[in-house]
């Protein structure tokens, strides 16, 4: 295993055959279906899986042999069925046999991270403050919370994957990310040479849409909203996550929105999503009304009818099923998520768009920690 | 050849892997591989083929013997050079061996069609009234241009492709046509019945958007906007058309743009897309200026700045690099264009989007046509 395989985050995307179809390439393709089918299915025989994916008993076995060599399936002993002859022998996933370290660069004041089963669940928690860190002192806020987190472990490594705030390319570089102040910050090489394990970086959002797709029940089609100290989106379009071609796709949160001016944004325009949406806008501006119960619904009513108008365009060009938002319940849930509906209701065609759903995650705040493992899962094992 | 192998028209885009590689799938791969290097290189021998994909020269030799067996290569003689020894055989596409229909439903008057041959080069033009036509009457008239299309063909026919306005699904059912009174009408399967060749049937835009990408020399990331009697969307990502949820992706038409209100839109919403950008409504427009230059620009101006408004989230989304527009030159070209451009850099971050392309297409009034014949390769030989 190596980190540069992360077959879930090539953009493979193309109506062209690009390349020769080679026999490893099968035999990754066939190695990945039998892990996928007993990751989502658990505890079968290899005659259930070789039913289960068409490949031959032969090639089961084979593949299976190779991953029991792997310490990435078990055999659980026999089943315990009234089928005559000689009983099946049952297989897993050896869930416990790796770990996963998370970690989840996104918040404002602090890096969180956790140690988590092939299954997503996270065992163990750690954080560090931000303080106020940036550059390098961000980066060494990094290693520390990675330190900490390598210690929790109590099985092998599988790898380690982080979501980072900012425009993050497909070798793991942060090419921008302006709060903590990197830019072209190779984080996935300084992590490698520190650590040796398998590193992935992405973008936060993006991370939050696997999440929510693996985890979250929601199907390949979504887009999630992450709102906090700054907005972006995660795009996730046939189950695999959209870069744009800048890496930069998801980016919302300094388009402007409307036609009727709007607040100064600190990217000097007037208007963009961030200045109604970002939880530091909104809570500044609840604030002014002292509290008063109208006056916070009229702030987070505007606040999800501008995001109904930023995203209404997005809706219609892509025809969506899904978009789920990340942040704060107590300010989006509720008054802003109608709002949003309602207006998104109001400015696109119902009968192609009647049957989006928008809701909140239901991963709360561990949405990117989680999606964070998904990437080192995909990557390492091909399955999510 | 059937008319349901259709491999560049399937949703492949999956993060999971989901099918077996079977021998079959590998073979028709690799052939569509030594089609597609043929198909644009042009003039290779066996040994440049193998080359050029990386297959062995036995693959490469089997699979040349079938395709020149299915007179879709042929052998034009020895190479004539001065290396020693006996001279390489150059193969090409046979490019006259098969010929392809296309047909484009989408302009307000007539139905078009033409001959192509297999470089989407129009050899040969139809068309035929509306006259107002709907439903059955609308039918018999696709029936009829693809009856004179067909006696115009002087080779074999390949397939068929016909871009529909609306809304249409990957079997070539046309969902949703308000224009056509079409709803539901299994297009594809009447043509299929009717005229026994591979027919191919898609939403105008995104056969467009291939066309573009295949004969416009525009990437595989790309959205084309048709602006017509309505206004809608073609989008194509990593080379493969975006079909949404219920097949509604690109159609823009009728999002609201702005919160400053607009005029009352046919759908009984106010201020959509199609109000400022239609042709007709731009000509009412301009019309009512009595042709005053300075009340035509500022038509065209505030046009394409609500283009840009309804763009720019969609920009910001997906980090598109390149926007096409088609339709009339002398209403989109310019002043129009121009007013987008600036629109979409004031409403998004240059960082990310400063080198997005905004431009007319090169293919004129074909684009359709010619993205009918993309379809049709793509869907019967696995090139575009
Ligand atoms: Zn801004
Ligand atoms: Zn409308």
């Amino acid at each position: 295993m190596t980190a540069s395989a992360l077959p879930g985050f090539a953009p493979g995307r193309t109506l062209r055959p690009s390349a020769k179809v080679l026999p490893e390439h099968a035999r990754n393709h066939n190695r990945a279906l039998v892990l996928q089918t007993l990751y989502r299915t658990g505890r079968q025989s290899r005659a259930d899986i070789a039913r289960e994916t068409g490949l031959t008993r032969v090639t089961v076995s084979d593949l299976v042999n190779d991953l029991i060599a792997e310490n990435l399936i078990i055999e659980m002993g026999p089943r315990e069925d009234a089928r005559p002859g000689k009983p099946a022998t049952i297989l897993d996933i050896d869930r416990t046999a790796f770990q996963i370290v998370g970690i989840d660069l996104s918040e404002h004041a602090l890096f969180t991270g956790a140690v988590l089963d092939l299954d997503g669940t996270i065992l163990s928690r750690a954080e560090v403050a931000l303080a106020g860190s940036t550059g390098e002192d961000a980066v060494a806020k990094v290693i520390a919370l990675t330190d900490t987190l390598i210690s929790a472990t109590t099985a092998p490594i599988l790898g380690i994957g982080i979501g980072s705030p900012g425009v993050v390319d497909l070798g793991g570089v942060v090419l921008s990310a302006p709060n903590l102040g990197w830019k072209n910050l190779d984080l996935r090489s300084r992590l490698a040479e520190r650590f040796g394990h398998p590193i992935v970086v992405a973008n936060d959002a993006n991370a939050a849409a696997l999440a929510e797709h693996s985890f979250g029940g929601a199907d390949g089609d979504l887009m999630v909203v992450k709102v906090g100290h700054g907005v972006g989106a995660g795009l996730l379009l046939g189950g695999s996550p959209l870069f744009g071609s800048r890496f930069a796709a998801g980016e919302i949160g300094h388009v402007v929105v409307g036609t009727d001016g709007g607040a100064l944004c600190v990217c000097g325009k007037r208007g963009c999503l961030e200045t109604w949406l970002s939880t530091p806008n909104l809570e500044l501006a609840i604030g002014l009304g002292r509290a008063s119960g109208t006056h916070t619904d009229r702030v987070l009513t505007e606040a999800g009818q501008r995001l109904g108008i930023a995203l209404a365009p997005i809706v219609g060009a892509l025809n969506l099923p899904e978009i789920v938002l990340s942040g704060p319940t107590e300010l989006l849930d509720g008054t802003l998520i109608a709002a949003t509906v309602e207006t998104l209701r109001s400015r696109t065609m119902a009968e192609f768009h009647g049957d989006l759903t928008l809701r909140m995650t239901t991963l709360g705040q561990d949405i990117v920690l989680r999606g964070a493992a998904v990437m080192v899962l995909s990557g390492q094992l091909g399955v999510s």
